[in-house]
């Protein structure tokens, strides 16, 4: 199926079968999601995958009940570095160096630049910068899943303060961005799956400057 | 090509051909990016797609002089709004509801959350949520590119209120949030195609909580 017709099909899925999505289709969004770019190559996140229903029971409430929380198969929550740390950046950069075989004075210069431009802007503009990277992430297991013929829902509607204490990821420096939900759609239940998808028209979303 | 074959081959190229990319790639990497999900399907964003030489010189300035802004076949800047304002949600329900052929009385409780949701957030809450969801539209206009063979650089890198003032921004309700490039790589002059792709290790990022 070309690409245009994937976007077509997938939909935000509001009601789940209880099949479990394939392990190999699993595998290529996560790796997806892995290859997804991010703002200096930092990756600033971690990616929980959940399965575990008794987690799950506990998720449900703080994220206003919505039912995808148990339905789905698996439940990712895209965690953001709180902050861009010194430690966080000088160990991507002695990682990515040591893969790329070049001496740290290479990239010296952009690495301190870095740290004083992370340096100098308050916690909450650093966890929101961490955010927006998630959310190209986010975008690319969109499409892996519904390239694959799984279904997806991006959900933003929960109590983050409260999924950051269940999943204790204070402690962690990280804080919850975004889920996406995965799994088969249930089109008898799904009562958005029937209606037409709604975009605003080209004309309206693009300005072209020529 | 494969989608994660795909996903290695792209890379946030640093110089571009004087090749333009042709018409039919470029609409479908639009229409993926009008295809991309949003918060309550808002898409709160309009983007500026960019050819104009002059326009270009202008920006390149208040983008650190990087080389992608004149080289690029096409510059793209996702420009979010600046506030979820109740004509923007209110309009968004007239224009849904009729392609669905919805009363407006199935959406009124739903449209008054996010009326009274936005209403209680500051205007820099508001903007930061537009513009996340513009880096969901920025990845599906990312891996566009890449099935079409389009060679394409996410951009962070410029001074936002610059740019919204050489744009015109802020007379629209808009703020820029990211640039994209899109073109043809110069594998001779590129120093990043030259090096190996780095991204965290699988069991580094993704944590199974099963």
């Amino acid at each position: 199926m070309a690409l245009l017709d994937t976007l077509h099909w997938r939909y935000a899925t509001k009601s789940y079968t209880n099949e479990r999505i394939a392990q190999d289709k699993l595998d290529t969004i996560l790796e997806a999601i892995r290859l997804a770019p991010s703002s200096s190559g930092l990756q600033p996140f971690s990616v929980f995958v959940i399965t575990d229903p008794a987690l799950r029971a506990r998720l449900t409430p703080v994220c206003y009940d919505q039912p995808q929380i148990m339905q789905a198969s698996h439940l990712l929550v895209f965690a953001a570095w709180d902050r861009y740390t010194p430690a966080r950046i000088n160990d991507f950069f002695a990682y990515s160096n040591a893969i790329r075989d070049l001496p740290d004075s290479v990239t010296d210069d952009y690495r301190r630049s870095l740290l004083d431009g992370f340096g100098s802007k308050t916690p909450e503009q650093q966890h929101a910068h961490a955010a927006k990277q998630c959310y190209i992430a986010l975008g690319f297991g969109l499409i892996a899943a519904a390239e694959a013929g799984v279904d997806a829902t991006p959900m933003e509607g929960f109590d983050n303060q409260a999924v950051d204490a269940l999943l204790g990821l204070a402690e962690q420096g990280l804080s919850s961005a975004v889920m996406l939900a995965l799994g088969h759609r249930d089109v008898e239940g799904d009562w958005l799956v029937k209606l037409a998808k709604v975009r605003r028209a080209k004309a309206e979303l693009f300005v072209e400057l020529d």
